[in-house]
């Protein structure tokens, strides 16, 4: 019914929810990406991929500029590509919050590239930190990691950290044993603000029995090459400056707005009072358009930026274009037999009523679709030492659980998101590979661009759908042939749904 | 017996054997990295090791000059480390006959990056291959996929690559079917020159069967971004130059001299007339010195530069030391009995007269170890869809084979050879995850630095051992303490023999 293209710079899909166990090589990265083509091949109609930035739109032409930004380009490395309906996916990137130094020196987390260079600088800082003649200061400062954001992401990855230098490094590298250390640092009073009271203070037990330290009402305000400086907020209400010498920075702290997104929503009128995405309606219709919709971290619906929402509306977006086409092609059947019963014989006529009768009745059913609702099913966290906290919706009520039992479900809750059995498996079997080889302490020569060059198209974030529709644009254009089945469950939600 | 210090920038080993197998994830290059603390552990002694670029040897003040390159740096980032003896094992880099373009656009396949890079690079032209509106002539180019050098490197990429499209890409991506093409390029007249005749016509039977296109004597004169220009010499004699365009090059040429060896080269005057390396006798010393021994690619005694050579010369420099060690510790013994019987009684003396016998004669076993000896074991290479070719000495003749059989022989080599039992198990779990789900057509972001950066430092190469010992120094210092045993099973030959 729809002839399909989707844009986007990377050709898989990343479960962003277990991207902080990469960090360490608890999980290896492929483990959780599954390319895109291996969800079309599955598809019989018409859907092609191209592997490209979408650098612009122009919503009044209805094109999308491409770009192929890789480093081996054809004679045609730009191009544009015409839509009739167009779902924007592209995701948010990471906020810095103007605070100088965080892009230059910091790593964020929400890409491969970015679990990648962490686990490479984790290395290199234990290995600089056992280079010869190296004094008991600097040993201290590159043994230092700081994890700037008490949201999920931080709080994974600081657990992830902290259970690396337990279980592995310390054994592999015992001189690094007593200067090894990770701290949280939040801006706001408390880590892990959507959880519940009770399993904030269970994380915050579990991290000091961890030995991990949680700063919370520390603003960063600026960062250098080897400190940052934070201002801590005390109980007496007084700030005070301080400078936290570090060795890696990783920085988690919440989304920005895509200059993409920021463009179109510049060429809309209606969201000009929209300031954290593009403003949608009930049926994720981008305000003041008809033919673009919008899912994920850049789109703004009142609910929180997270992957369930994103997955959610996925689903319900395949959802709706499917009513769509079913509507069409009975208002296209309808159409055909008005004409026929106009000039048909009297029992020919009746028979064609009754049928139209019918497929009114059927259109009715259709049509009405409600809107979208949100069904949140509940938060998850690793905090480390085999332990996870969970607030999962329970009938009417809320259950918040924290331990091992917990961790179980958490895994157990992640691997049955992820995209493809595939997935599941080679996740499993990395799972049985760090519990029994442990960790793999190799450093991989750096990158150097790694340092930068991405660092701003990247955004910082957690949770599976996120990732999935970050950077992605969905492209409809309107039928131009008939195909043999409805083309929607290409719609990501569904991906992960079913 | 001695204080050991081992010196590489990188802080694993890798199985470079299974490398080309990385290029398309037939093996995860995780799987084929073993750390060096792996290996540290289990020894008693005392063994350091630094992550640094051996930038400079001294050979007059006994001083190994090492730097810190990688991207995290502390306050000292360059020091230097005396010693007593040195074992120099930094490998080669890769031969450019000062061919124009190869370092800009060319890929080696010696480390793990170069692995990595043209892995991305080949899902990379596949993606720009299939960007809109690309032209079918530039289509063509991009899925040319030309290798130059047809030693086993060459051979083995170029057969992974085609099992890489016949059994995943052409599957997922079928619009690239009519046009993906590898072609290997060489400039003798035959492809693995050290195969007997009859394997090597089964070779290219093979690569003929395969779609695979062997360009013989054949020699690149210039490289571009987009195609390179070769002089081919026909049957009649004549040469002709022709233009190739091309997507993916890979270069796998041949070997040259390290720059820190060179100038080492340059201080010992008995090294003035060597040319390929440092010149040694037939106990591995660098002749014109008494206290450098050298081992692997960088050293030349006359064997062809192979990981079997390199291996095996680590494991004679291994019993080597631990005979010198034992050598010392008798004379030691002796020159305390010695003194001893001048003083004693009658019935003491005849005691130690007889110990001294007794030592004396081990004394002149330990002292009679002969000289280095190469042992060949026999050629193996894998030529694409399941079939390998070997030539095995065997008693005292040799054994050609080349088939399917042959290469479950390869595997299972190959899998003998692996540095651990967690390395031949990962690579099991590989191979088996290929079986069952094929191979992984993500293309990873882009690291522009691998593009160039590296590629100077790398050079290109196969076989086992030669990984291991490049780039690498062991440094041993004499003992300043008593150690519990000998430290020398460190010795890299050691790792991979037993």
């Amino acid at each position: 019914n729809y002839n399909v293209i989707v844009i986007s710079p990377r050709n898989y899909f990343l479960f962003t929810p277990l991207l902080p166990s990469c960090t360490t090589g608890t999980v290896e990265h492929r483990s959780i990406m599954e390319p895109i083509r291996n969800f079309l091949r599955h598809k019989k109609a018409a859907v092609k991929y191209y592997e490209a930035d979408a650098t612009k739109i122009d919503y009044e032409k209805k094109v999308v500029y491409i770009n192929d930004d890789s480093e081996i380009k054809g004679a045609t490395s730009a191009t544009e590509v015409p839509f009739d309906m167009l779902v924007v996916g592209v995701g948010a990137e990471n906020a810095t919050f103007g605070i100088p130094g965080v892009k230059e020196h910091g790593c964020f987390l929400k890409e491969v590239n970015d679990a990648q260079k962490i686990r490479k600088r984790i290395m290199d800082c234990v290995e600089t930190a056992t280079f010869k003649d190296q004094t008991p200061e600097e040993v201290r400062r590159l043994l230092h990691m700081v994890v700037v954001g008490g949201g999920p992401t931080g709080v994974e990855f600081a657990g992830e950290l902290q259970d690396f230098f337990e279980n592995d490094l310390r054994k592999w590298i015992p001189e690094i044993t007593n200067n090894f250390h990770v701290t949280l640092v939040e801006a706001l009073p408390s880590v892990l603000p959507m959880f519940s009271k009770q399993l904030i203070d269970y994380t915050e037990q579990t991290f000091k029995e961890e030995t991990i330290d949680i700063r919370t009402k520390t603003m960063v305000k600026n960062v250098t090459e080897t400190y940052i400086e934070a201002e801590h907020t005390d109980a007496q209400g007084n700030k005070v400056m301080e400078r936290i010498p570090y060795g890696l920075l990783v920085w988690a702290t919440g989304n920005a707005v895509r200059p993409v997104v920021k463009d179109l929503m510049n060429q809309i009128p209606a969201q000009k009072d929209s300031r954290r995405g593009l403003a949608v309606n009930e049926y994720l219709v981008v305000k003041g358009t008809d033919n673009v919709w919008a899912v994920g971290d850049c789109a703004v619906a009142n609910y929180a930026p997270t992957a369930q929402v994103a997955s959610q509306e996925g689903s319900f977006l395949a959802r709706l274009f499917n009513q769509m086409a079913k509507t069409e092609s009975i208002e296209q059947e309808l159409a055909v037999l008005s004409e026929e019963q106009a000039s048909a014989k009297k029992d020919a006529r009746d028979e064609a009523l009754a049928k139209i009768k019918e497929l009114q009745k059927r259109l009715r059913r259709t049509k009405t679709m409600g809107p979208f609702e949100y069904s949140h099913q509940g938060s998850l966290a690793y905090i480390g030492s085999e332990k996870a906290v969970a607030d999962i919706s329970w009938l009417t009520g809320n259950l918040a659980t924290g331990g091992q039992l917990t961790y179980f479900f958490w895994r157990s809750a992640y691997l049955s998101m992820c995209f493809s059995t595939r997935n599941r498996i080679l996740v499993c079997m990395d799972w049985l590979k760090t519990q029994i080889f442990g960790r793999d302490v190799s450093r991989e020569k750096p990158s150097p661009s790694d340092q930068t060059t991405h660092a701003s198209r990247h955004s910082c974030g957690r949770d599976a759908a996120r990732a999935l529709l970050s950077t992605t644009h969905y492209i409809f254009r309107a039928s131009v042939g008939p195909f043999p089945r409805p083309l929607l469950d290409l719609v990501p939600g569904n991906l992960v749904a079913d």
